[in-house]
């Protein structure tokens, strides 16, 4: 086996949710990511956990969605009663496919995933982590050939996450005080949101590998302004090109978009959560060098920034405060490499893709 | 999709497991069964049902086997809680490699197994279906091309379960009020057991697709003599050749074979339950005409019988009866096409592989 997906899985299973002896462990996976679902598999039995392998099998769903009425979408009794008996889930990323579901009606997508937020929710309450492995489905999807999509995935994984961390924190320090954050891009971007009494958080690779990102939560009801989504995002197996979203109080009030904006509608009218945001991220990870497509990389990238439509990461909120719910957490980027800048509480903390804490800032 | 594939998917649904609105569905298979999958899971979203898939992976599960330390087994809290909430199980079969767990330690293959029986008495509580996607790996096995083990399994599944079922009656009722049954085949076996108060049963394709079996169970203490197992049986991923196994009281007392005696010995060693008898089928499918095997069709072809190691057939067991418990469930065949008979009560009921309400049959 390749080391590199030995590596992937070790850290899988050490740095990212620290598995111990008799912890329950659910693996979900494709079919796609046999070689890595077998070295995540060894390694849990060098730890003497117990595994259970679930199958994400975008066909299958596929067919499913099509054949069932929208009504019918409930929550699933099994998965719900396996979750909450679960300590650790590692879910795993890797199209054969990545158009499967591209001809499943948008709103039984919606409601599919209504369906799924109970245990969305229980999930939350876990350690677990999202990664992805690499397929030739993918490396098609950011216009690669499979070797490079697999060295890339590799470059971002397989790294020094320690020192990323410490990266990083210089982030979360500015961001953790904050109160008003602001976000200009070109003409298209202005934002602005409170993240007041929030916790900013460090994402060095424990809930998504590769990390790379500090991220915090809006205010419900703070934000203000409008974002333009500079790289496409796909919703319901469909990709979303130049979406623009304008927010008062809080809420998308006006949405538009060049190639399947009624997916985006579809994604917004999910639930009441779904047309506010529930995350405030700021792309981190220099190993990350472009855009793929893939999301779980490109919000983790040095000069992006996102706001994710939907349920607040919950770690960020203090205690009683009030935060976003939703069965949806879409993450929407910006490109800030030029022509823009992250104001924090009225100072410039970052100007085209270049942090206050780095060489070559001019504020 | 491939005609056969929609008719054997629907055969699962509706005749087997009678799949109903809201009915929570687990879903078992290989990744090589992928076709029978999407096929399932249209039929399932049609019936509005709630499927989720478990991936049945056995490099996975070889790998996992290996770094285990044996005593670390136990039984897997999430899978035992979904297993409770669950209606229908739908269990699916289809090598990638038939020999892929052949390199791992019997004994922990015995663990494994030991660690799985809540689960398993779990599910026999449930409406559940056992069934077998062709794959090239089994063909491979059968020593048949992938078309024609194809063809052969799908002429064996896709049938009129209701011609069948009332040709098994015949049996079932000879079956249901035996008291004595004695199975004699050439000089190598010769078994005796009561029956006595037993429920004979009719498989037609509830439980295990195929069927075509009458079946009951023995009384604990009551099996004698010995049994030649004709077939070889696949047992922790190797296959055990010319067992003979000698019972007295009801118990295995002796044993032998000509290759991975070893696997014989530890799967007998896995539990108190496994050294006993749990079943007595006789096999009535005259649509499968030859042995592959393939142990879910091999015990339903028409001039076979077969024992059964470990967990009793439960629904064979009137309410208060004793009967053997296991982890284990492992059937050994017998060939009885000639020089043999099975005798009920003392009278011959078989013989040289007709049966006594057969054309041909020579008392």
């Amino acid at each position: 086996m390749d080391d590199r997906i030995q590596r992937h899985a070790e850290i899988l299973v050490d740095h990212c949710t620290d598995v111990a002896p008799d912890d329950n462990v659910l693996v979900r996976a494709p079919s796609s990511a046999d070689d890595l679902v077998v070295a995540l598999y060894e390694q849990l039995g060098q730890r003497g956990a117990r595994p259970t392998l679930s199958w994400t099998n975008s066909r299958a769903g596929r067919a499913y969605a099509r054949a069932m009425d929208e009504a019918d979408f409930r929550p699933k009794d099994h998965r719900l009663a396996a979750m909450e008996e679960t300590d650790v889930v590692i879910l795993i990323r890797g199209a054969t496919n990545a158009a499967e579901t591209s001809d499943v009606d948008p709103e039984k997508g919606a409601a599919a995933s209504q369906a799924r937020q109970p245990i969305l929710e229980e999930r939350l309450d876990k350690r677990w982590v999202m990664t992805q492995h690499p397929t030739p489905a993918d490396a098609q999807q950011a216009g690669m050939s499979t070797a490079a999509w697999e060295e890339f995935v590799y470059d971002a994984v397989n790294r020094d996450w320690d020192a990323q961390r410490e990266f990083q924190e210089q982030m979360v320090e500015i961001l953790d005080p904050a109160s008003e954050v602001r976000i200009v891009s070109g003409d298209a971007t202005d934002l602005r949101m409170s993240v007041e009494g929030m916790d900013a958080a460090n994402d060095s690779g424990e809930k998504n590998m590769p990390g790379g990102e500090a991220f915090t939560v809006p205010v419900p009801d703070s934000v203000e302004g409008t974002v333009f989504v500079d790289v496409p995002f796909r919703e319901g197996g469909r990709e979303v090109h130049d979406a623009r979203l304008e927010f008062e109080d809080g809420e998308v009030v006006e949405c538009s978009a060049s190639r399947n904006e009624d997916a985006l509608e579809t994604l917004l009218d999910t639930d009441e959560g779904a047309r506010r945001l529930g995350e405030l991220g700021i792309g981190m990870n220099r190993g990350i060098d472009r855009t793929t497509h893939h999301m779980l990389f490109d919000e983790k990238m040095g000069d992006t920034i996102h706001v994710a439509l939907g349920n607040a990461v919950e770690e960020c909120v203090p205690e009683g405060r009030e935060f976003n719910e939703s069965g949806r957490h879409v993450d929407l980027l910006v490109d800030v490499s030029e022509d823009s800048f992250i104001e924090v509480d009225g100072e410039v903390v970052q100007r085209n893709g270049t942090f206050v804490f780095e060489d070559g800032f001019e504020g």
